[in-house]
């Protein structure tokens, strides 16, 4: 991000267009699929503007669409991500997930996608990925640990290792959603890992 | 794969060479980030020797490289993922599971990387994709319809939706073993999708 140039208002704005614009090409053919031309065409900027805006080239636009899908995805599922406290609120955010995902035109997770593919081409992009995808996962940490100091899990339940399997039911949810065109797989995978939840609440 | 020629036992062996060299290109850089001639170079073949074996193009070349890396994965959770009819045989599969990917030079899962990578790409090689994976998928449920009718499992329990739920979990672990680069997240996904089955377990 040190590339990053001082913006004007008006300038942010025209940034953020050709931002969400092209995070609509890349999220169809992915990073490797789409090239600055056809940015440049998609969102009818010039070569000059697109290199003012991105003087890092398309590695550093890959890097502002990944901020920009991962501020898009884990917004959908607020409040319930910052309050995943209860029981009845981790349902709550089981619904806002199918409901954000079940909306999208597309199938699949954009920012699962850019995990996948960024991996071996962009290790610094990949890099931003994987942060952001930790910080989603940190919600569901924090929510957790939250209810095991509140005694609504087990004293021995691991806040860490119950939320890296509920992430991972969500993304896996999210990879079969494309490849069967379907929600049903996420759906199975949010219920599966709400009864792994389940399995570590307190009783009594 | 009605391109496909007629191959003498020499030629099936050239050609298998090629593909499983190609396969770690793609694995490496992606089906985007691969040209012909990387693969050309990559395999010390000629144009002409790969449009003979390959006269379909990079697209014939990439389903027989999903092919081949399904059959690769499969195999290796073999015999566990024919007999997951018993509590015994999923902690095997398991098992299995972790010791394949564990011991990949690469994290993540070539299938899963394909599915992502070629869906708004290549919709015939997605959708081969697509059935190697309900192929996978098919044993879990398989597995868990024999242990719902031998008893093991609920009378309500419904294999479809658990095979989901665990074949989720399995490959949204994978994901998160690349942007993680550890083993752990697999871990915490296969065993959070064992949880989820052993609540549908027949009780008493």
């Amino acid at each position: 991000m040190s590339s990053e140039v001082m913006l004007t208002p008006k300038g942010a704005a025209t940034r953020a267009r050709i931002v969400e614009a092209a995070a609509d090409l890349v999220l169809a053919r992915g990073v490797g699929g789409t090239s600055l031309n056809d940015i440049r065409a998609g969102t009818g900027t010039s070569k000059s503007q697109l290199f003012h805006y991105f003087p890092g080239g398309k590695s550093e636009l890959v890097g502002a669409i990944a901020a920009f899908q991962s501020e898009r995805v884990l917004r959908a599922q607020q409040p319930s991500l910052g309050e995943l406290d209860s029981w009845a609120a981790w349902q709550g955010w089981r619904d806002a997930v199918l409901a954000h995902y079940g909306s999208q035109r597309h199938w699949g997770c954009p920012i699962g996608a850019l995990a996948t593919e960024l991996i071996g081409n962009d290790p610094e992009r990949a890099a931003d990925v994987a942060r952001h995808m930790d910080h989603w996962r940190g919600y569901l940490r924090a929510g957790l640990s939250r209810m095991r100091d509140a005694g609504l899990l087990r004293a021995d339940a691991d806040p860490d290792t119950l939320a890296l399997s509920v992430f991972a039911a969500l993304h896996g949810g999210l990879l079969l959603t494309q490849t069967m065109r379907s929600l049903k797989p996420l759906e199975a995978a949010l219920d599966g890992a709400l009864t792994t939840l389940r399995a570590a609440a307190a009783t009594g």
